[in-house]
């Protein structure tokens, strides 16, 4: 891409993950930021450049709305980095669709809308054919390493007859909300109640997994998802959490799908403190058979902002609608 | 796809791979088989599927040149599987595309065609925005695991400095051509000679290389490739070689490439008889790094005509032109 076409982003969503998203996509020569949006009273209205500690951002604002960024700028792009829901991502994400501004996000659930929700995801995706946005979901866990990467593996593939996939990941390094999220600190019963509630656990499980079987045009009825507290085998002191022995220091999560009656997809997710030899394998089963191997595995953070701003240039070439990463033209830096 | 909209397809070039690639894509339901082509007199006029050995392929004839299919079908895709060289896939593939027939070509100097011949690859590119043809060159490598698949990992990439890959194959069980391409039989004197002449030598190692440096925006002005035998360290027999002790069993083949001085590209190709352990590797270094292990390696043949029948419906789904295959939507199964 030539420096001459910048992209002009926004970032929707000034968390730690907002935040990187924003410094990065700050460095990139074709990038010119707008400014950003965040509803925490302790962030709107503060100089973006003071806020990320980056110099090149100073003079851009936090605002609290959308509303109130369009009134002095449009951007190309924002990133949307708020929510795991797709209704709350869409309440959000509606009203820049309507001003023809498009979306990457971190929403898990926008990985495959459809599968979610297929009414609410005709009506964006109608919307943004009208106004000529485009809105996609990204990131590394969903959006890489258990769904996308494992469907372009089968560009080679004469026949698929089944697809698992594991990833184990040592928590032990990352931002303190997935140490949260993953149940640190809990009693594995406390674990257990919230996770059945929606309220810890990994989001995207199953959407990873609906859209692999989209990709192979498999009719999936059922997608079954279970997840259990990994307890901690010895007392773990995070930067954030001191987990007792006994205590949940993770989870081990998993979904899969059979097609009549035969168990093809799994998607086998462990995260956990300490755990030990992270990495992510992905199988084909088929013609031929692919057994591929990233070692110590995908790097979450930073391969999600990675993914995040990578996705912006690519997004902006496909045509206007709510679309899938495997619409796009293959994954690359940017 | 629906099996409502069916792409008619036609086979150039009856070799081993050309008839696999025909048979495989007679079997998918969104395929038409028109028929076959090839100069070879003892094909010219025979039933597609009594060469194939494919009945549904029966009443289909094998027709000595384009002009001839043409006169009864007009193919929505090509499948070319002819020659290495541009020039000469060039050559076979205008006639084609100035009839509007989008051609999918196991070519591998089609790979990266501007790299070679820019001013060819305008050309071709001219004639097929103007009819509306596509024309792409893929296969497993070049096509895959030495150029689109590094590319793709580079998708959750912050940055990067550099890109590794190692490819060892066993050539024990490949074909005939592929045997006897890699210098199998000769002295090992005989096989530098011919590879320094372009007659033996795995064809695409630069190309693959070129395409990931166009890919990452990286100005590479000098490519430097080189190749010599590996020698039987006993003797080995297969279907049709015999190879002596200190005989030609294969290659090293190994291209790099510097950026201001510093190695950032090596691609290292071992292909030879009995060769242990083979496996694809793919080293990304930089933020984060990433290293990805094939074991055992992608399946040469089988997973070549797979990615040649897969690709097509992702191609007529292109604007028009001399594309490639990073162009293209995420690759997959068809």
């Amino acid at each position: 891409m030539k420096a001459t076409t910048k992209i002009s982003v926004a970032q929707f969503g000034l968390g730690p993950i907002g935040l990187e998203t924003i410094k990065f996509a700050a460095g990139k020569p074709w990038v010119e930021v707008l400014g950003g949006i965040d509803n925490d009273p302790a962030k709107v209205g503060r100089d973006l450049g003071e806020l990320t500690g980056l110099r090149r951002l100073r003079g851009l604002k936090v605002h609290g709305c959308l509303e109130d960024l369009d009134a002095i700028a449009r951007p190309d792009v924002i990133f949307h980095t708020a929510v795991s829901n797709l209704k709350d991502a869409a309440a959000q994400i509606e009203p820049m669709a309507r001003r023809g501004i498009s979306v990457v996000s971190s929403c898990e659930e926008l990985l495959f809308p459809r599968f979610r929700d297929p009414t609410l995801a005709a009506r964006l995706d109608r919307l943004c054919r009208k106004t000529g946005a485009r809105v996609i979901g990204t990131g590394v866990n969903p959006g890489f390493v258990m769904d996308l990467l494992p469907v372009c593996l089968t560009g080679v593939s004469r026949s698929v007859s089944g697809v698992h996939i594991q990833r184990v990941v040592d928590a032990s390094t990352r931002r303190e909300s997935l140490q949260r999220k993953i149940g640190c600190g809990m009693t594995p019963a406390e674990f257990r109640r919230r996770f059945n509630q929606g309220k810890v656990g990994h989001a995207g499980l199953k959407d990873s997994l609906a859209l692999i079987a989209h990709c192979l045009r498999w009719n999936v009825t059922q997608i079954v998802e279970s997840g259990d507290a990994v307890a901690a085998s010895h007392e773990i002191r995070t930067a954030f959490f001191q987990v007792k022995t006994g205590e949940t220091c993770g989870l081990h999560q998993h979904a899969e799908a059979r097609l009549r009656g035969k168990l093809r997809l799994t998607l086998d997710l462990k995260m956990y403190l300490d755990a030990p030899n992270p990495h992510d394998a992905i199988q084909i089963e088929g013609d031929p058979p692919l057994r591929v191997v990233i070692e110590n595995g995908v790097a979450g953070d930073q391969a999600t902002i990675a993914a995040l701003v990578n996705t912006a240039s690519r997004l902006l070439g496909a045509p206007p609608g709510l679309l899938l990463l495997t619409d796009l033209p293959a994954p690359r830096i940017a």
